[in-house]
């Protein structure tokens, strides 16, 4: 086994501030082969829940390395840092440093789950740079040293903790309903896209399987109800309707069409517009899917 | 000749989502030697001609290697994915990669021209990664693994395809009005930069060969009209007066100014303020020089 | 005494223009085994002292390098354009490059003073890229080739400069007032970050040395009054408490706290909220802290 080479880095601390700059610097500084990959620095402040989604999706696409996660809000309190191995050894990253709140555990399910996991809790490190210890920014003073280690393959992180006692987050909303002889799936709004793609927590599994591939139907339409807090008042509450496709370019313009994006969730679209604008809808909103 | 080591990136991604991260990581799988240079990733969302033009203009700044553009609204419908190798072989990009809707060839213009390009229509390649194919998502499974497979030297890209059947947006639009004693151009505002200054689509050349540079002339002043859709109606239909200048700092505090930009192309500016905005002008109006 | 390798790039050019990825390109031509980090590009545009207050926090945090800092309102005009050396040799970075406008000054004092640093002014390079030179685009044409030179080892960077005569930026305000048995400090805001967290000009050894570690104190509130442009009039003049704290996680939510931020500085504080939007608060602002 050979040490990382590269560091998958996604945090909330926007690019306003030094902050990505001084982490990227520590890295540079304590394992300089390494290069640094920005997944995203724009997870809204203080969105643990938020900031687990985008990394359990983006994780699967990713190549060997050390995923660098930092949605901390609890920084200096009694939360934990821990660095965790993956239980597999295949092309995908096999370690995951952040703080213990849950942000990581959903992407450590998407690379082979807890069952098989390592974890350690991260022993505070003596400050590198002199003064005085800051207690407000682990990233730079606790996370990235610890990935910086993991890249120079040292072996001592700190002590083995148990997987099984790792933070969670609220597993998003998908529930299925099959009253009244039509089958409605109810599913939470886990982001929007810069494109105003609406994604869904549902995927392909969650309809019903006799519905056909996309390109296999001539049209099939899908009622959509948005349960939601900025859902327009106004909104007929048999919902609008959105037609199911394989990509935008089947789509008329200003029609809503339901797809299988490229994360394997479905997502409501437009094409060259913003589905999410049309909707009004927002992040953690439910939607419900008729067929 | 040796393979590239350098991809240049430009797309509408946008940095919120992790669509630019994960190309990065897949740029660092397939092709690890490579260093890739982010241009911009805030090209408005589906804007084809825009990130034209944007790229057209970087491209003569950057040194050897590939350029790798994503403005693509088109994904997955009928548009082709190219790669293209420009035919001199400076010390400029020799290799253009995206998809085949416009976006790639005034940048190929500027490095050389269609005339001696070679073009291949890429293929699809087989998802190395597990689990359904996407057709949402070609920046990341058509486009970066082309050019990470130029970074490598692989010659296979796909069927070659004819230069001249390469889709083309229209160019920005540059006209010469000599009536009445006087030397009108018009121009088109290809872009506001962050700073508020405006860019025309026109150059030096396209002002009368017998005005002087700005250091040797007094002054000379240029009137100009915007002829836009978002011109103030209360605006003096003989224009607001620029001074023709070499820099910002030629200029008084509120003074608008005429100056040729780092790209070579007219622009009208202000000292520490933004011209954008005393004009109240967008990307795609019409402004008439008149000399 | 080896050449540098690391780049480190503070600017306002921000992301939505090619700027930073055409520098980024300079220095990948140039000097090929250099890494780039970015620090920001969101500095307010022209905002050289906002610029040089950024850049001197976050240099005792970076390794050995080169710091590139282009906040240039003044390019074309007749500023110079420096290069600094250091007169220590440790692990931080031991070159400056920028207009000399005061950009640079804080940042060298951070990392040992003008009394020990060598100065040169860059002497205007032979445009390498064909075409007409551009005064407009320093950062690519003069600062970032002077960047690469430094990082290739070369020796000749143009005429050495008294340090003494290196244009300074305003120091933030920090006052101390003892009447009237009380301690009151005044402290410019001089940042606020993503999280709304307000950083003062006043570090810990501004308040009076006996006040107790936040760890070692039951309660100890202090008075806060904001001296702003953009105070709420219906604020009261007795200023509102925040309390002393070592981090975020202890304080109460909606409870307004003071602590050493991972900076050094005193800041104003609240637990997953934005302090900034609380205080109605600017950068630039005076706050006074009465205790």
């Amino acid at each position: 086994v050979t040490a990382p080479d590269t560091v998958f880095f996604l945090s909330d601390y926007g690019l306003r501030d030094t902050f990505v700059g001084v982490v990227h610097a520590t890295l540079r500084r304590l394992a300089p082969h390494a290069a640094v990959i920005d997944l995203t620095h724009e997870i809204a402040p203080f969105d643990v829940r938020g900031g687990a989604m985008a990394l359990a999706q983006a994780v699967p696409h990713l190549g060997p390395g050390v995923v660098l996660a930092v949605v901390d809000p609890g920084v200096g309190g009694g939360r934990r840092c821990v660095a965790v191995r993956t239980g597999h050894d295949d092309d995908r990253p096999r370690w995951l440093v952040g703080p213990d709140n849950g942000l990581l555990v959903p992407a450590l399910e998407a690379l082979g789950g807890l069952d098989t996991a390592t974890v350690w809790q991260l022993a505070p490190r003596p400050h590198d740079r002199g003064g005085d210890p800051s207690v407000t920014f682990d990233g730079r003073d606790v996370l990235a040293p610890a990935a910086g280690a993991i890249c120079r393959g040292e072996a001592d992180l700190g002590a083995p903790v148990d997987p099984a006692g790792l933070v969670k987050v609220a597993a998003p909303v998908v529930e299925h309903d099959n009253g009244g002889g039509r089958v409605t799936v109810r599913a939470e709004v886990t982001a929007l896209d810069r494109f105003g793609n609406v994604q869904l927590a549902a995927r392909r599994a969650d309809l019903p399987a006799q519905i056909p591939a996309p390109d296999d139907v001539r049209t099939l339409r899908v009622s959509v109800a948005v349960m939601a807090r900025f859902a327009h008042p106004e909104r007929d509450d048999a919902g609008v309707a959105a037609r199911w496709v394989s990509t935008f370019g089947d789509l008329e313009r200003g029609e809503l069409g339901l797809l299988v994006d490229s994360n394997g969730c479905l997502a409501l679209v437009m094409a060259e517009a913003s589905a999410a604008a049309a909707l009004c809808i927002a992040a953690g909103d439910l939607v419900a899917l008729t067929i």
